[in-house]
């Protein structure tokens, strides 16, 4: 029997006889790794376990572990799905089911309109396909034998004449006595699929387009072990909870309108925390020698040419003509900033130079990924634009990690990663300069005690770049700092600066924005905290509820002294109950409720309730102020009253 | 002889023999009103003095009091140029000469290339025929006789095709020897033209088309007295060493770049003034019940439809296509803040609320008309609108006056005045609810103390305003603060309150910005103080000066403490001389200069130096700190360090 040569991923190889299978020699390799085993990756391309190897090859065996073994299991689970329902009902017409970045879907043409019951019926119906362990069969067919098999659904017709016209191979992939027209991997067996969960039922047309057939799309969440899938709709409980756009509306901290889509409206509460958040970057900005610029929203197209945006960021801007000129709403304010730094002759002792900016910035995102404060049409960030030498980069890169570390850590609890993206294989300017650039982030973030991994050849073509990705209260992560170096840009709009040598030197940036989006990062602070926002960030921090009629004078003096110190505070004095004005306080998400009765009036103090339901009885209201500000000076995540 | 009644301004009527003149009239009625008399209204239209009149009439004599008799004033000016300018460049063809906001122009077709000396000569010519004081007179002439007369003179010949093509009635005015095709009504005699400047030579287009011949335009002023001019010329001077165009590039507080016609740039320093001006006015708003929200800019056509803004703003804002749908940028805020106050049900206990915003707003103003701060198309307003319920409107106004009274005089130290207008002849909604609501404004202006000019029907036709005009310091007006009240808009988008009794209500709302336009109030403030604004605006306040180098370590130690106390604080060390260092500093109008040397370090003291130049010795850092910071609190015009 002829041998071929299988080279694995940690370089070994073996010889294996001719015509084994991905599956075989991953159970070779270890029971355990032959249960996880997914589908394979040989030479570069994803196939079925069960193909058999003919000739020499890298092997990769692909678990639920990597992005390709998750999407091909969810892509097996809706397979599973479409088993499910042409079993239970006959008339179904399967038409695409792919796996999606939430877990996957299938699109039905069927008469029958699904209701939430169905759901638990088809789950059955799966349950029983995956006791019964199929085999999931291969067939590679011609254009006829294809019409053939599927001659009575229009939709994979359509398809294979498709695949047929653009000359692809046509494949059908078959378990138990359901088979689906698809190009594969998939899992080699209906018994891999542990855990699943139907989630929801919507609309949807063929070919996304709602001048063609309606159809019935299912959604669904799958994963190998039941333990994970528990884990998962946990989250996604806590999630919706914790759901910023929910709280935003409940609490009237912000709002959407139909007539300004992605374009969030913040209330009076929600500008609050806004402005706070704009401040805390201010203050910072001021004892880090930041200087904020304010500029313009709408630029001509000549500038959006020089900047190259227009060439590579067009169908995201919002465009405009006036006076026979074009002109465009910056998405982004870099170039706004160079304007700056070149409408004046500068010398290496200006720099670094670290101009901020607050400017509104649109983006036209597709109305349908709209959400929340998460992906908006109109935002602001806490940009900087940072114009330097290239041997201040190592310097200037420790001030902004160490900017970044107090925003993340001291200011906020969030525990974050970070990535440093190198070279990528096209680049512009000179490989000496990206080699300094690239040791100078690395001498820096190891400076700062940061741990980093290297993202190899996945930088910008013009600089590498260093990403923060942090954890929020229920594990989720999300990308929030970039700080991108740039050689590119300042070359673009001629930006020099005048060195100790009297000659002109091209000046490099640095792009930074370390909460991102203000937005979006009040959005995860929401999520974050479930809304329980640090006292510092609370629109209102304290609440005095009265126990009686009686009291509220005593109440409203303490208010008084409290805004007098500028403290955001509520008097409730209505004669509802104490427990009635405490709980509707704590969904009001207030940090602080005192109760102010008899013996507080009498002792000068208040009862304080903080929002984990600690009381603390008869502190007087020189401590409490005093213990307050204090949390609010150092802009402490949690209350203490002790 | 017959007799014809001429019935005066003020009533009264006398009779007169028919084909008298309206300034034989005016001689009759007083020798000044006679020598002042420039035109006429004759039946409410403009007329020469020199027309006999020859049926009963009502009559106004026009002087230079009148802004038409300005403008007669500066045409007749015009033609006196003219005059002049054929008369030494006898191949100049004269085309055409209006009176303009600023004066006069004039537009030939000249081969000759005129430069500021050509100015003087002509000056001198004009002043010749002003002595010899020409009698003006008026020729009616047909098709023919005008072409004939204007035989050589190709942009006349266009003209008279026009009027007659046009059905106009064709005239001349003719001095001396010069005739020039004209409407009128001019002055009787060139000898009225008293006092008269060019001021600067321009390209022109015949017809401001740049297709067309080119000519030469030549700009001038002029007054009927001399002290006018001088007055006028001295302003002028004043007004070029204040312009905030100048100010703001020279200082780097601001300035323009043709990327982004009318948006001004705000530099670090310009950005500090401009956040001093939103958080001052924020202080205000906490303290008067305002809730500050943040909104988008951009909003699909609908919401301007039913605003109305669609249909009488549209030419004036900033339209673009997204998802085939159309959008604008918004130019004011109201319909956002409607949008917030119909977002729940509002009760009249809700009532008055008060919406603020900062938002950036965006006109599209032809870029001719653009100009620094005060004429611009992106700006954002202190802008605020108040929903109530009509009988709060008395009470809700004087809160609002006393809110402009405290900006303008207590905080600032502008003279105003104040216009009340009232009704006009189209207007919408009940008459007695306007009635009321002027009644209502008037109360509140009298209780307030506020002294007002009421402007009979010059409201809008959606409710009666107040409007504030400011003096600065050189004397000039600038509109400023608006009140407007608004039974329309939210009619318009059925927004409603429920009242004590349980029923809906339409609800008033009250648009009103204070300073304005935040640009445009800046441009003002640093022309009203020349640069030297006030101490709690200053971008740097404070300057330490080193008289030698070894005081840089005291110099350092003061502005640490300073900056403690969030002063704005620079120190020059440089090994230049004092004199410069100081001069430099005042150049930048920094209100305080402190120099430091050996007394000052022994004694724990500064030498104070005030932009006005007052110098104050020995002043101990704890005394200084004080007095600056309680200047600073309460917002002081001056500096005093008494």
């Amino acid at each position: 029997m002829t041998k071929i040569k299988i080279t694995l991923p940690d370089g070994s190889a073996k010889e294996y006889n001719r015509g084994i299978t991905a599956g075989e020699i991953a159970f070779g390799i270890g029971k355990r790794l032959g249960e996880d085993a997914l589908i394979a990756s040989i030479n570069g391309k994803l196939k079925d376990l069960f193909m058999p190897i003919n000739e020499d090859s890298s092997l990769q065996i692909i678990t639920y572990r990597d992005k390709e073994g998750v999407d091909a299991f969810r892509h097996s689970t809706a397979h599973l799905l479409a088993q499910a329902v042409v079993e239970l009902f006959p008339d179904a017409k399967p038409t695409i089911g792919p796996a999606v970045e939430e877990g996957f879907y299938y699109d039905f043409d069927i008469a029958h309109h699904f209701i939430p019951e169905d759901l638990q019926k088809i789950e059955e119906r799966m349950q029983e396909i995956v006791k019964k362990d199929f085999k999931v069969e291969r067939v590679d067919l011609n254009e006829g034998e294809a019409k053939k098999l599927f001659k009575d659904n229009p939709y994979k017709i359509e398809l294979i004449e498709e695949f047929h016209r653009e000359k692809q191979p046509i494949s059908a992939y078959k378990q138990g006595n359901f088979i689906d027209l698809c190009r594969g991997p998939h899992t080699p067996s209906t018994g891999k699929i542990k855990a699943f969960k139907l989630t929801n039922i919507a609309a949807a047309y063929w070919r996304g387009d709602s001048k063609k057939q309606q159809l019935q799309r299912i959604y669904g969440i799958s994963f190998p072990e039941k333990g994970m899938l528990d884990s998962h709709l946990k989250l996604i409980e806590e999630a919706e909870k914790r759901d910023h756009r929910r709280i935003g509306k409940e609490l009237e901290w912000f709002n959407f309108f139909e007539e300004s889509p992605g374009a969030p409206f913040f209330y009076p509460k929600g500008t609050i925390i806004y402005n706070l958040l704009l401040n805390f970057i201010r203050e910072e900005y001021r004892k880090r020698g930041y200087h904020e610029v304010i500029t313009p929203l709408l630029y001509e197209k000549n500038l959006w040419i020089t900047s190259g945006h227009w060439e590579h960021f067009r169908e995201h801007m919002f465009t405009l003509q006036s006076e026979g000129k074009e002109f465009a709403l910056k998405p982004m304010n870099c170039p706004s900033h160079v304007l700056i730094y070149k409408s004046k002759s500068r010398s290496y002792k200006d720099l670094p130079l670290r101009i901020a900016d607050f400017a509104p910035l649109h983006r036209n995102e597709l109305s349908g990924v709209l959400s929340g404060l998460t992906r908006v049409r109109k935002m602001s960030q806490d940009d900087a634009h940072i114009f330097l030498a290239p041997e201040q980069i190592e310097d200037e890169i420790f001030r902004v990690l160490d900017f970044v570390h107090h925003i993340y850590n001291e200011v906020f609890d969030f525990e974050f990663k970070v990535e440093l993206s190198t070279r990528p294989e096209k680049f512009m300017g000179k490989i000496e300069d990206w080699n300094k650039a690239e040791e100078a982030l690395k001498r820096a973030l190891e400076k700062k005690k940061i741990s980093y991994e290297i993202k190899e050849g996945e930088g910008a073509f013009y600089g590498p770049k260093i990403d923060f990705h942090i954890k929020d209260a229920i594990g989720r992560g999300w990308q929030l700092a970039t700080i991108q170096l740039d050689f590119q840009l300042p070359e673009r709009f001629d930006a020099t600066y005048v060195g100790a040598d009297n000659s002109k030197h091209g000046v490099v940036m640095i792009h930074r924005a370390l909460i991102g989006s203000v937005e979006r990062f009040m959005g995860i602070l929401v999520e974050h905290y479930a809304g329980k926002l640090p006292l510092w960030l609370a629109p209102v921090q304290v609440k005095i509820l009265t126990v009686a009629d009686r009291f509220e004078k005593y109440a409203d003096k303490i208010k008084e002294e409290f805004e007098k110190n500028n403290i955001r505070v509520d008097v409730d004095a209505r004669t509802e109950s104490l427990g009635y004005k405490v709980r509707e306080a704590q969904l009001h998400k207030i940090p602080l409720v005192l109760t102010v009765g008899e013996k507080e009036e009498a002792n000068n103090a208040v009862a304080v309730r903080t929002l984990d339901n600690k009381v603390y009885f008869d502190v007087k209201i020189e401590d409490f102020l005093s213990k307050v500000l204090r949390n609010i000076e150092e802009k402490k995540v949690k209350v203490e009253m002790e």
